[in-house]
């Protein structure tokens, strides 16, 4: 049976990615539930979806119900559904899949890992999407699913799961931190960020084929003490960064590098 | 005088892509200097200029003497060499430009803010050139020079230029170290930093046009303490990156966010 008509549980912006990536494909959204019915409007009206606010309301007999809602809110959402006979996933990097086993006779997971923003549009082929199903038949409807949107649809227990959305806050949350530091060294001076924009695209893509561990320059790994003496120097008045420089700093100088880099 | 000769003293990354965007816009690189004789000959051999590995060597006359070596070899090798007339300038973040005073007539520092690779091209027109020069005659030389391979030239002086170099540290640097973080908790369980390069490329993409601190998402900044708590769990076997996940996520919970994120 070809899943055709699915419901989103949550309006934030990995509900409106996927759903607008599933709508370019040709699957209806049958509803769009928020407890805030701006949400739901507004996604409703962009997926020609009936908005809900109201769990009851929520209609029966879907071939898919995906739960995009923040952690802590699935197990709350998930006891007041009636899935019947249909197949529910959520889509967190986290939270196991067992946390269904009492609610729905098929489960499982759809996670695209990546990071979604309001206003930027995705190139979904690209993005890994790790899925993982209670049973076979389930785990083949996700992957046909996956299959119409990514390239990269791949199988992926809830351990293993978890591991990579740990390694993804580093990678992507952690990393933005640093630009966030560097933003504001620069306005304390009254120094434009756009002057680091090129420097943060360089660094990213120098790791779409490099192993970040070549890939790593600067003061630290070239343990260049008297620039890092400046830095801490520059930094005395902000004990915040003055930490993070020395805590980051340390375990980069014992890191050996192949790149004979001059910045 | 426009400038047409330069001799470049050093043959690491920057120098190297500096004598390539330089060639290329019809400029004559008469001489590299290195202390080692393949990264001389190497990289002269590129740049159709004569390899040289002593100092006696480097030609006097030149019009202008570029000096891309690390921080600390700046002022050992200017000792050693006879500028005459010439300028000369160094290509350094964090070494003042006073380090010329008395050894050159006209002197100052042009530093490209960007990380070179050994074996990536690099788009010059879009990276910033910071110049500082000790007289104005120099300044528009190396504005000019400037401005051959690159649309951002900007004068900068060195209290700022040690500023912005503190701050590419963390965008750079500090941001490739949590790449490589991220690819350590995966191959620890067999996975492939394949699966994070599309997320990374996403979070530099992010910030093209965002502040970083709106575009900041994850676990610490929604306050959610019970993927937090997970991940540290996770870590508890790596004492370096446990204290490391604890101390970047305390200041994000405490960042506003504009974002309503569900990743």
């Amino acid at each position: 049976m070809a899943l055709r008509r699915i419901v989103l549980i949550g309006a934030g912006n990995v509900a409106t990615h996927l759903g607008l990536a599933f709508l370019n494909k040709g699957l209806i959204i049958e509803q769009v539930y928020s407890r805030t019915a701006l949400s739901a409007n507004s996604l409703a009206a962009k997926l020609h979806a009936v908005p809900v606010i109201r769990s009851e309301e929520i209609m029966p007999g879907a071939d898919l119900y995906i739960i995009s809602v923040s952690d802590d809110a699935i197990t709350e959402i998930v006891k007041k559904i009636n899935f019947g006979e249909s197949p529910v996933v959520h889509t967190s990097g986290t939270v196991p899949m067992d946390i269904f086993k009492q609610s729905a006779p098929a489960y499982g997971v759809f996670y695209p890992l990546q990071t979604f923003s309001k206003d930027r549009e995705i190139d979904f082929s690209t993005v890994p999407v790790l899925i993982e199903a209670s049973d076979p038949q389930l785990e083949r409807m996700l992957a046909d699913l996956g299959n119409l949107i990514s390239a990269r649809v791949q199988v992926c227990d809830s351990e293993k799961r978890k591991i990579i959305h740990l390694a993804a806050v580093f990678a992507c949350n952690f990393s933005n931190f640093m630009y966030t530091l560097s933003e504001e060294i620069l306005s304390s001076q009254q120094l434009s960020f756009d002057l680091l924009r090129p420097l943060i695209l360089e660094t990213a893509g120098k790791v779409m084929r490099q192993n970040p561990r070549d890939a790593q320059t600067g003061p630290a790994i070239r343990n260049d003490r008297s620039v890092m003496e400046t830095h801490l120097q520059l930094l005395a008045g902000d004990p915040e960064k003055h930490e993070i420089y020395k805590i980051l700093s340390k375990p980069i100088s014992k890191l050996v590098n192949k790149e004979n880099h001059g910045g």
